[in-house]
């Protein structure tokens, strides 16, 4: 998850003076800042780069603000030839700031600190392009998926292609892992889901495997409940993040033995605090901890959070330790 | 899922005549007339008594309003006082139109449509109580769940009893089976899963059956994923809703295998209509209309759904055949 945020003074105070958020973003000097900022605080394993899925439309042309309290506001496609008129050619040139703050990251990180980079899979990238903001059923976007999945097919299409090298440009400036963010796979009934979420992220697996081989996967379909053990068992990614609700025993033993998996505490029990937050991430270490595992939150954090709760989080992590 | 709503002209002109959307629900005319408007189109083999899941709150003193385009607003409870504030003296008696108006439905229906009462489950309804609105994360309801279980747990028998009581009384009115709506089911990691949503689903149950031993139940716990399955086994309810993203073959397999199962048309693919619906439909019934189910949506029909897919789609279903 983004560790970077308003549950940060400095990340606030940073806020308030840079431009919009777009602009911050595709800034290296502030997103080599706000990525470190966390960083400099708890000293995490890995840090994830600061950047927004949203980059990508951008990049390709179409328009994409932000409104404080609003979210993504995007000048949204109404129709297929509006794919057509996607400025794929040469946008990853437009993508650049962000490669210039990986390679600033790597050499600024400490040595141990894992670099991850991300983008928004597919599926999530597209609902935000057809429905032009957050949606709370995401009508729009999947209206046009069942009506017209021909043309459906090829912004998505489209979107592994670019996604793919968005990401390899990430690994080769210094990314040492990539996170594929899928926030709004759990809406669709599972035929749906396999063609619009499951073989895109494979298609992305597979093209960023040939060109960076060495650099690990890591594969969010929001969500998908049971779908979690296809997506570990298909997907091609080295590792999933868990969301909130993936029961920890059954995830234990149908997805961590085929992947890494990470996850999954509930961002609202590290907002609560105290015994709540201290028994579920307890829950989590001692049936996820022992085999291959990364602790991370199920979803990002809220803004309100208590920045003393994280360090209680990240000292209770720390001091964790397999039963004998 | 309600069959009535702003899809219908008839709804669309009843409601733009009546008061506000509350004194709508508990006039018995109004009720029973919008309860009528989808049968008279469509013939259902049941029809779902309009009403909505916060007469509840309203009836225990709590101010509910609803606006147009927000949806529904509360005074909030913000301290564990607030629940001992509660009216739960009488509050019975100030849902007498709602089984005035079941009893006029049991009446006026033809014999063969099964009418369907209802009420919110504990979480969902408690969930808007402490929210106010509609809520992305339910960061304040969940908040307060983990920051103070005893008195959130409180809210929750409080609701356990007085839902049960309220689903008697439709019972006792003439409805002839339940359904117990969870619709914010989903956020929660399993062990809060089980205490706030699937422990209360049971404590409904079980004193629904010792007043009326024969009246079905119909449990939605929305989102849940796998806990389906452990819902099937110990909710005691006699059918599911499943949403959308349920797999079918799982369910088939995990849940039919125990219950009755109702769902789940993704409400998008009958807003497209065409082959996706179509198809979508036809995934359905082949697989779960052999055995015990009620065909239905996976969530609510959205306003802008035309009409002529409705038909389509009750034809559809009507034509089906169990493969010889």
């Amino acid at each position: 998850m983004r560790q970077a945020g308003r549950y940060l003074p400095e990340y606030r105070e940073l806020r308030a003076q840079a431009g919009d958020f777009l602009t911050t973003c595709l800034t290296p000097e502030m997103a080599v800042e706000i990525t470190l900022q966390p960083i400099r605080r708890f000293a995490f394993d890995a840090a994830i780069l600061f950047s927004d899925i949203l980059v990508l439309p951008h990049a390709l042309g179409q328009s994409v603000r932000f409104e404080e309290g609003t979210g993504p506001i995007l000048k949204a496609l109404t129709r297929a030839s509006d794919i057509d008129d996607l400025a794929v050619r040469g946008f990853i040139d437009r993508l650049a700031p962000v490669y210039e703050a990986v390679r600033r990251l790597r050499a600024d990180l400490p040595a141990q600190t894992t670099l991850i980079g991300f983008a928004g899979a597919p599926w999530t990238v597209a609902s935000y392009m057809i429905e032009g903001r957050s949606s709370k059923d995401f009508a729009k976007a999947k209206a046009w998926a069942y009506r017209d999945p021909v043309s459906f097919q090829r912004l998505i299409d489209l979107l592994i292609e670019t996604t793919a090298d968005h990401l390899i440009c990430q690994a080769e400036a210094g990314a040492e892992a990539l996170q594929l963010f899928d926030s709004w796979a759990g809406v669709w009934p599972e035929g749906a889901l396999r063609r619009w979420c499951l073989d895109p992220a494979r298609a992305i697996r597979e093209r960023v495997r040939a060109a960076c081989p060495d650099v690990p996967m890591i594969a969010f379909p929001r969500g998908v409940g049971l779908l979690y053990e296809t997506f570990a068992e298909t997907s091609g990614a080295e590792g999933l993040s868990l969301d909130t609700t993936v029961p920890l025993v059954w995830a234990r033993d149908h997805v961590q033995t085929k992947v890494t998996v990470q996850g999954n505490l509930d961002p609202i029990a590290l907002l609560a605090g105290g015994e709540a937050q201290r028994e579920e991430t307890a829950r989590i270490l001692d049936t996820l901890a022992a085999k291959p595992f990364i602790f991370n939150l199920g979803h990002g954090i809220l803004p309100e959070t208590p920045i003393v709760h994280v360090q209680t989080l990240v000292d209770h992590v720390r001091a964790w330790r397999a039963p004998a």
